[in-house]
């Protein structure tokens, strides 16, 4: 874990006489890997079916605006989760661009042969670091869950795909509580003796902190000095940016969103879901980042997404516009302060 | 401005180099003065009328939770803000506790008179450094508004009485686009000029980012070092906790908020309005600061709010509960991933 600078600190605002280098790690210009994971978390718990063709069409407009990569879909069983049973013809209607990833949820060796027809390019394995989620989620401990992954890794490599490996509940389980980061480190090691390099740590229900995101990042650098982390925060409880700042300052560049911060919390009404896309790309811009990626062309699909679903959205930059959206005099009246 | 550290940096998690220090910048334990602001910049841009008992429920409900300072009201004129109207009857059902500090916007002589009479401890002056915003927001020219301030001055320490001063649009103004560090510094001065220590800098429509924050932080310190500085964010755009990350690492322990994310922003239909207490509150606690607050107390004047105002508000804990709220394995079936 990067030291903590002491500080000598006051209770006031300007008068700090050990100061702390900026939050920002990076040059400007340092390029941040977003992948949009709404199509995959969002859709998956909406009530009512999205249209494969509009599926579709947010995906491709998405890549349009500049996403590299996209979570499209998931091979899980369509009776577990019907919304995403078109897996198949979704990836099949995805125009790519040069240098478009394409990745899915892949959770067996079933999944993995029907994915392994398609243009995917990375599949994702997934287990949760905690036990009671793993046997809530799919019905299988721990163990169980990464023995199906020998399977997958095979038949993805026969097709000639990428396999990343996804760990849930990384920062907190809505069921048991804390998880500590060895629960993390253990299923890392597990992926990388795989030969998996990519590891994505999600904050499935909101419950990552700035505390938690730089013990994990400690104990991972310790342990699998050797794979590339992606950071999968939810915004549940409001800190999922500031999270990000986090990450940043401890050096990650890779970060899933999704489009409006479509998705949510099964265990709380109302809840946020993954943290939003455009807000994402709208703060990382805004910090001297590069992301590739057009914040114009981002909020109309944006909007599209949210008119697709009927309901609104959480994300903010698609509600109040870019930064230097200008306003008119006679535009309204302000009240004062 | 604190210095970036160069990082080596690689396009992936793990692999960097050279590490940065944590956004954490003050020991475990350093405490974070709040500021509620809800009943005064939320409450003034509601639509209907809340009704004064309602209010002061709220205000005393805050203190209570642990908030040490609340902006309680505007002693602006009644006709262009009705909704706070009943400024002094509200500050007159304020219980203090010790240690409370009550606030309040006082624009001008006339402002300061009647504030005189109640038991605020503290009247904060305001100004735009944006000259369209200021002649929109005040209908004055900056020079015009800042030649009120010395009247309020005598007012307030002959009534025994502090005087903090505000600067709208501090980081960014709707009608103007960017502001730059010398107009806030400007003011700056002619506040320390007059005696005042406080400095508060409004976020009013959303502009702030890490980039400008630290830039504004740095100007000060160099021009005013021996003021005080408290950052008001809005999440107009969604950044604002990012940002209180960057105040954190910048050395900054005041902020303003609002509960239950009250408020809103006049150009954005929709948009969030001052960062949220309880989601402030929440992200502090889980980065190991201290508060003095007790969140669900906070949570459970939220929710009041939230009802009071028969709309939903945008803060965040509120909804998902703290961070190790527990749920059975029954409650929900969860989606993969």
């Amino acid at each position: 874990m990067g030291a903590v600078v002491p500080a000598k600190q006051e209770r006031s605002g300007l008068m700090v006489e050990a100061r702390h280098v900026s939050t920002m790690p990076a040059r400007q210009g340092t390029r941040i890997e977003i992948c949009e994971v709404g199509p995959r978390d969002g859709f998956q718990i909406e009530k009512s079916f999205i249209p494969t063709g509009r599926k579709i069409e947010i995906v491709n407009g998405l890549i349009d605006a500049g996403l590299r990569k996209v979570q499209v879909t998931s091979f899980v069983s369509p009776r577990a989760v019907p919304q995403l049973a078109d897996a198949a013809e979704v990836l099949a209607g995805v125009k790519r661009r040069p240098g478009t990833v394409l990745t899915a949820l892949v959770p067996n060796a079933r999944g993995a042969e029907r994915a392994a027809e398609t243009q995917l390019d990375v599949m994702g394995v997934f287990c949760s670091a905690s036990e009671t989620h793993s046997r809530k989620n799919v019905n299988a401990s721990i163990d169980e869950t990464l023995a199906r992954f020998p399977a997958v890794v095979e038949i993805a490599s026969a097709a000639g795909k990428r396999v990343q490996g996804d760990v849930a509940t990384a920062f907190g389980c809505p069921f048991e509580g804390d998880v500590a980061p060895e629960q993390v480190v253990r299923i890392a090691r597990f992926y990388r003796d795989l030969g998996i390099v990519d590891l994505n740590l999600g904050d499935t229900t909101g419950m990552a902190t700035p505390t938690n995101v730089s013990a994990l990042l400690a104990a991972l650098r310790a342990a699998v000095p050797e794979m590339t982390v992606t950071l999968h925060f939810h915004n549940t409880r409001g800190v999922g940016l500031a999270n990000v700042m986090v990450g940043l300052a401890e050096g990650v560049t890779r970060y899933d969103s999704s489009i409006g911060g479509l998705g949510g919390c099964p265990f709380a009404a109302g809840a946020s879901g993954n943290i939003c896309t455009e807000d994402l790309v709208y703060l990382l811009q805004e910090s001297g980042y590069e992301t590739g990626i057009d914040l114009d062309q981002l909020i109309d699909v944006a909007r599209l997404t949210q008119t697709s679903l009927g309901r609104e959205l959480p994300g903010q930059v698609m509600k109040a516009g870019p930064r230097l959206t200008r306003h008119g005099v006679d535009d309204v009246a302000t009240a004062a302060g």
